[in-house]
């Protein structure tokens, strides 16, 4: 099974086989968004998306036979969270799960990169979203040296046969890069670290990432070059805006729904059943 | 640690020590709704509930210590999974996690009945909710004679000595059943088999269980009354009104969460810093 088909022309898409220059995306940008960018004008579109989403995931469920992954990958502060609360707002939590990866515990460093992963790839029906991937093993790996290039390096291959592998089973794999500026970040940081409610989420290792940010990049970009296949393609959507980050990843999101076009049974021999 | 006092009187409350009559409970009550029982009226302290919700997780998650397990019990379309959809919509899906107790397979089986349910507890910081539960095994396993009386009668002292083990580590359970009435369930169920949108969650032996209605509100009565405990005690809410279900459940919900208390930790270690 291919990736879905898409009835719209994508300006997030990273086409496989091509050369995408992180740089060259404004991720202030807001290409496709409804009116020139108004965050107002988006706020009806993005209610519309969560309501065709939540259709298309009760098809997903009822059908049973197909399933989607989301992968969420970002620099720090670059809204993983919050885009995982924009999709939940759209859909039956039931039919959802999302898996969190942070740094491998002893039973999952033991073990090859990515056996932790596959554990949590979502079953037939559902919907499974990563916060961070398998991806962090060829990003956070390579720019702090956890691993030396003999070892990251021919895990682009593992990935893609192994994303081919879901995908030859009935899960379509989804990989959206949620694509903020580094004087974003900054200021998301700031206000991580002024707001009490929201200081345990800032780490000091954030401020060590974001000094290695000319790395991170590099590192994405070759990571998603390498790994947009035809069979898993990469999206980038710029985030520094999130009403335009929420809208684009549903935009994305039901597409790829749309293009799988779940079918909910018939189960004919129920047919005019009376419960007693 | 105990189970949080409420602050305010509850009427879903089930006393422990006491003796709970199911049918004494009418499954079409309002009590304790904004203006005498009329939905256009809960709508708003329902939200209000979300967003109060929606605070008290930041400050758990924030803290990191303590957790909450929300275990929800009910019949067949007893609201289950609306229950979980209305909770989620007031909280990051990110510190959350549902976990489904279907039919247990070979490993499950395999192991004592509270092996595959202690995986599933909430880490600190996290609110834990299960879709069904241990308690089906004094439930199902003793209507549907799964097991003789010899092994479900004395999971009774297990379950309250587990949840006891939790609640000193932590793991605040609370324990909600959506009481419906088998009229209300009749409906239900027709509308199941009657929306092709809703067939897929149908199962044959949906009427089975139906048949055993008596047994199964005998079971759920003892069940209740002999697990209200001090540390975990039973809650049940009368659920044929959907929005009063997701109102109730709120309501404890949030009174089991101001309980506990949750604090952002100060790290005044960050104060005044400056981000580079």
């Amino acid at each position: 099974m291919a990736f879905p088909k898409s009835k719209t022309s994508s300006p997030w898409l990273v086409t496989p086989g091509g050369k995408l220059r992180l740089g060259s995306i404004d991720t202030a940008g807001t290409p496709e968004a409804p009116k020139a960018g108004e965050r107002s004008e988006a706020e009806k579109p993005t209610r519309a998306l969560r309501e065709e989403l939540r259709v298309l995931q009760g098809a997903l469920q009822g059908e049973a036979k197909r399933s989607v992954l989301l992968v969420l990958q970002a620099m720090d502060t670059g809204g993983k969270d919050g885009t995982v609360k924009s999709i939940y707002a759209g859909i039956n939590p039931v039919g959802a799960e999302v898996s969190s990866f942070g740094v491998p515990n002893d039973d999952e460093i033991a073990r090859d990169f990515l056996w932790r992963i596959h554990v949590k790839t979502p079953p037939k029906g559902k919907i499974g979203i990563f916060n961070r991937s398998h991806y962090e093993d060829v990003l956070a790996v390579r720019v702090r040296n956890i691993a030396p290039e003999s070892v990251w390096r021919p895990r682009f291959a593992a990935i893609n046969d192994y994303e081919r592998i879901l995908t030859e089973s009935g899960t379509t794999v989804v990989k959206i890069m949620l694509h903020i500026s580094e004087a974003e970040q900054k200021l998301r940081l700031q206000s991580r670290v002024d707001r009490l409610e929201k200081r345990w989420k800032f780490r000091m290792g954030d401020i060590e990432d974001r000094q290695l940010w000319g790395d991170y990049q590099k590192a994405y970009e070759e990571a998603i070059n390498e790994t947009s296949t035809d069979h898993a393609p990469w999206f980038v959507v710029p985030a520094d805006k999130k009403w335009y980050r929420d809208f684009a990843v549903l935009t994305i999101f039901v597409d790829v729904l749309k293009g799988i076009d779940p079918q909910y049974p018939k189960f004919d021999n129920l047919d005019g059943l009376q419960i007693p």
